[in-house]
């Protein structure tokens, strides 16, 4: 009997590069439900809409997302997996056309940025705005373009039946986006066991701001010679000098020695939750 | 004799974001100049084709631009000002067209998703997404669209002669951008007198990722009482375990205090970069 493939909610079109940290965190045996929003993954999560949940939290360029940080605290979803994707983009097309043929390109203006290269070494070839990477793939299927192309994920040429004319356009190859994969509390308790790289806890915290805040609250972890991988400040609108950290470190929720720094920050902090401990991804 | 307009650089079409950010720090009185790209917008100050340059550096929603932390820290342009603009979006069209005529309205997806009220409370206004908000508003006056709105700031309505149909249309009310106003070197070596708010300075650093390290940089402050504003660790790509710092606190670099900090910070750091110090915006 074949299994019912697990839903897996994400934000952006069919083939966004959500949809390859889906791939990479579940492989391709799962159902992929695609959202408009941010809050729609999480609502879909919640509410049993979806079994589990990706969703990007930092970019190599574009920083951290504040807005998926929020949902986390609010929605308690824990966190039980990463990875990081690089953002490969693809000059994709739909089949029988050549490259010859291509005389515009849409995508993501972020996207287009990211190929001058490709733009410098075929002037010829108009770049037009649109406004998603998958969706202008999307959009070439819808409206038959046979002059144009699309600059997205191999994913999305796939979802869209079209064809990759060439690969890894971008200019820049240290652009990676960090993905969490989340569960509900029901079935996200259990660290998982056998993490080849060992586990990762995330946090988010607040301070008063007095001078040293952030400094004492440090201290619960470099006394016990834990290892931060992040930390992240955020000014907290409409509550002057009051401010939330992001941290990440090296470490199981259940080790003593964590177990005590968390201890330790909970005497320091206003405000203190676990968002996950999972395994390190790559 | 009329003095010659400062030349102000930005990224984006004319009527973006950056350019409220561009007024509130210098007034009308300056030249917009617009350009596709971040590296272009430090480019054209570095080069002297303008005199002066606005980024934006942080959201609430969205977290920092670390393309133009890494840009700061390439061009050595010193930032000598910053302001926070809150991200207002205004339905607006082509003079004539009245609200009852707006079947369709044009915006970057993202905005388009931060006014859901108004379209849940307008279900017969089709939402159509364009790659930009102040470009949807240039293409409503080119294409002479008057079945159609967009969605962009109210400086957007002004640079293409459109109006105004409903203003501050967004959900949140707490979505804010942080901007840096940059100079070249010679014009931005002193530090203004005589701020409202008092001074901060921003700055770069990397340590080794040893346990502590940052707990250790950050006693540089916390010993002598400097209160610090902003934190934000980066990985380095392609150098794992070692990190980048971005930081804020309050303080004038000429300050001694702040100078046996900044000595103190130097013998812990591997890199450290003074990125400016300026009057505090609101």
């Amino acid at each position: 009997m074949k299994k019912r493939k697990e839903k897996v909610a994400f934000q952006g079109e069919l083939g966004a590069f959500s949809q390859v940290a889906v791939r990479q965190l579940l492989g391709e045996e799962v159902q992929p439900a695609p959202c408009q929003r941010f809050e729609e993954v999480f609502e879909s999560l919640a509410s049993g809409a979806a079994e589990a949940a990706v969703i990007p939290i930092e970019n190599t360029l574009h920083g951290s997302v504040h807005e998926n940080y929020d949902h986390l605290v609010r929605y308690e979803l824990p966190i039980v997996g990463e990875t990081s994707v690089r953002i490969v983009h693809n000059l994709i097309a739909l089949p029988g056309v050549s490259f010859g043929k291509i005389r515009r390109v849409f995508s993501h203006p972020v996207a287009l940025n990211q190929c001058l290269r490709f733009f410098t070494a075929n002037p010829g070839i108009e770049r037009v705005p649109f406004y998603d990477t998958a969706g202008s793939v999307k959009m070439l299927a819808e409206e038959r373009l046979r002059d144009a192309g699309a600059i997205a994920s191999a994913v999305a040429a796939e979802m869209y039946g079209a064809r990759i004319l060439r690969r890894s356009i971008e200019d820049d190859r240290k652009n990676f986006t960090r993905f969490f994969l989340l569960r509900r509390p029901k079935d996200g308790r259990k660290i998982p066991e056998g993490a080849r790289k060992g586990y990762k806890t995330s946090l988010v915290f607040t301070t008063r701001n007095v001078p040293g805040a952030l400094f004492r609250s440090l201290s619960a972890f470099a006394l016990r010679d834990l290892n931060l991988t992040k930390i992240e400040s955020r000014p907290l609108r409409g509550k002057p000098w009051e401010y939330l950290f992001y941290l990440d470190f090296l470490g199981r929720v259940d080790d003593p020695k964590v177990r005590n720094a968390l201890n330790h920050l909970g005497e320091l902090a206003d405000f203190l939750r676990v968002l996950g401990c999972y395994p390190r991804g790559d």
